[in-house]
């Protein structure tokens, strides 16, 4: 497997292209995004579980209840939620796809992401689509990872290459968040295109596998929105004998989805609001797998610790006060703590107590931009990673201050 | 009912103190307080849910196991848990209250707030306990609230009086929190103290009976401290007959502590770390209380909303979602939020949906410091209400900056 170039547009048979059509104020911000595969691709979708969910969702769900896809729309700036017209405008927007592409209008996937509970206004969106069309382009990755951004501060995509059935397969994907969106929620949105053939059954069952390990151990703080969704395209251009079971090659497939949506975490975690640091959480040693991510996800979701991570503060006492509300079934007194950076690692806690350390190298550590905090339970053998950012001054000026 | 001076020394037969003994750096900040009855007293005490508890916590259990206690020290600066020698130094303090005082060792209730791992050193509290115990007095409340202050800003005591079994009876209290502690923590303790005579059981049944409505209901972060613990002691001088079962006066008994209990969660919630806004959230028309509370919890604990109140946001689409994410049995369709002050009251959706409303008189209403955020779910009559605070930079400051 190996890193390349190309974000959405690096598996065969897929064209991107990202424009602003007017959806954002803004004229430098790109607002819409559109990803098409040159055949009717297998569709697999994941959704937030707010019970708040936007209307696109709503549409998609229906669209690709077949298995089957074939472009993805996505404009930024409005979510398209909680307006009486929501279902409405979302299918409009596929059939503004249908028209302009050819694509059938039930083979589209559609997202939004912004403000929720204002209309969102069609006619930008109907009005730009010819020029989003004509730009598609198999280097058009980036004008959509771009396309989908909202307070996003960097555009995030990956894609690799990896072999299945002896055939060179690519996949790729784009992200955004975990900003908040004007004026809410950490929307995180993730498309994925692959040319790898597999059937629409079994890439349901490696993203349903995968995100429970990867996006879903991702938290910036703690509010889940009404518009999240990863959805996965996969084309069979790669000519692969598609992939219909368990085994070797399926196995490949979920490595490499894995290595992109590993990435996009990370990206989406360091990007998130105010963010001046990555943390990595990994926790080894539990009782089994559900109790270690519990663990992982409680230390990375506490503000206390977060405020300490931005002031460089080897402050485990907030790792194991984290643990311990975790409702996690750990014993306390075998808890072992050591922060890591490219700096060095430094151990702060064993067996539940702490342990005397140099200030000065903690400090060293802790002032690098990705942070390791490894948690040792010491009960077992299973293990969890989340991900997450330090909590900063730049988080509260961002979702308090925006309106005024 | 009525309110009335005197805090924990508001009951016959209180005395209490607060002195500077040296655990604390900074002299002119109290770090030790004791409460004395004149005699034993009915005792009842609730503890944090934390798997990582305070050595103080162990001690103050079994010395109150019998439910009596006459006694309680507490210092702050350091909150004695995660040390190899805790619970012994727990016992000592209250060995050297019994040599000092005549009350029996197993009679004292012991807590500690501050720094978590790091050894407390005996010392200054045994050169301490002299003064400490020569300047009890009956006015000595508030030197006893302001012993327990960590960085708490305020000092927080209340005492009411009521009318049970045809006596006048006083019931007062004293908190800290939720300040995080020096350098860990929402360490909330408080200290309720009372005339009334009420049996131990009944003590406890009422405690654990109203914390469920008022301290577990206020968050100011979401992280729970290892030494939260609220105690009450009832002496029985107010000479009313011992309330042993439920009934009239122990109704009456109840309201008391209530009242009592929900001032100490607003002054708490009010005075959050480098909070600006008191926010109260109240949920009506729940299916039942423990979906009305999930609600009324997973709104007041948003970092997205608690931002949004700090920039006076009348952002209702952070309400919604953090609804839709509870996990609570509702209908999103049928919930409507509006947001109240002094400065007025304004509607902002109903059935799920924003509705119009004016942007300068949302900002007059959420400008004011103590800020209502009433949800009706429309689906019952349970209600529920949760107090907590915004989100500010001031929070991040005094989490990531104190040890640099």
């Amino acid at each position: 497997m190996k890193i390349i170039q190309g974000g959405v547009c690096a598996a065969t048979g897929f064209k991107a292209n990202g424009v602003h059509c007017g959806i954002r104020k803004n004229h430098s911000k790109k607002d819409l995004a559109l990803i098409v595969s040159e055949v009717p691709a297998s569709a697999a979708s994941v959704y937030t579980t707010n019970l708040v969910k936007g209307a696109p969702l709503t549409v998609t769900k229906n669209n690709i209840a077949d298995g089957k896809a074939q472009a993805i729309i996505c404009n930024s700036g409005n979510a398209n939620t909680c307006n009486a017209n929501g279902v409405e405008i979302a299918n409009a927007m596929c059939d503004l796809v249908a028209r302009a592409t050819g694509v059938k209008a039930t083979d589209v996937v559609v997202a939004s992401t912004g403000v929720i509970g204002q209309p969102l206004n069609l006619e930008p969106i109907a009005n730009g689509m010819d020029a989003l069309v004509a730009g598609l382009s198999t280097q058009g990755g980036e004008a959509a990872a771009e396309g989908i951004m909202t307070t996003d501060t960097v555009m995030k995509e990956i894609a690799v290459e990896f072999t299945a059935g002896g055939k060179v397969c690519r996949i790729g994907g784009i992200a955004k968040g975990s900003g908040m969106i004007h004026p809410n929620m950490a929307t995180m949105l993730v498309f994925i295109t692959t040319d790898c053939a597999i059937s629409p059954k079994m890439l349901q069952k490696a993203l349903s596998g995968d995100i429970s390990n990867t996006f879903n151990m991702v938290s910036v703080d703690g509010d889940t929105s009404t518009n999240d969704m990863v959805t996965v395209l996969a084309n069979g251009l790669a000519g692969n004998e598609e992939i219909t079971a368990e085994g070797e090659d399926f196995t490949a497939f979920m490595a490499a989805l894995n290595t992109v949506t590993v990435d996009l975490c990370r990206k989406i975690a360091g990007d998130g609001e105010g963010a001046t640091k990555l943390l990595e959480c990994r926790v080894t040693g539990g009782k089994d797998e559900r109790n270690a991510k519990i663990v992982a996800k409680s230390v990375i979701c506490s503000s206390l610790l977060k405020a300490a991570m931005f002031g460089a503060d080897a402050n485990w006492g907030r790792v194991l006060c984290a643990i311990g509300y975790s409702g996690a079934d750990v014993d306390v007194n075998k808890v072992a703590v050591s922060f890591e950076s490219k700096a060095g690692r430094i151990d702060v806690c064993v067996n539940g107590a702490g342990i005397p350390f140099s200030e000065e190298v903690a400090k060293q550590v802790l002032l690098e931009h990705e942070i390791d905090i490894l948690i040792s339970l010491g009960d077992g053998d299973a293990s969890a990673t989340s991900w997450g950012c330090d909590l900063t001054y730049d988080y509260v000026k961002i979702n308090g201050d925006y309106r005024t």
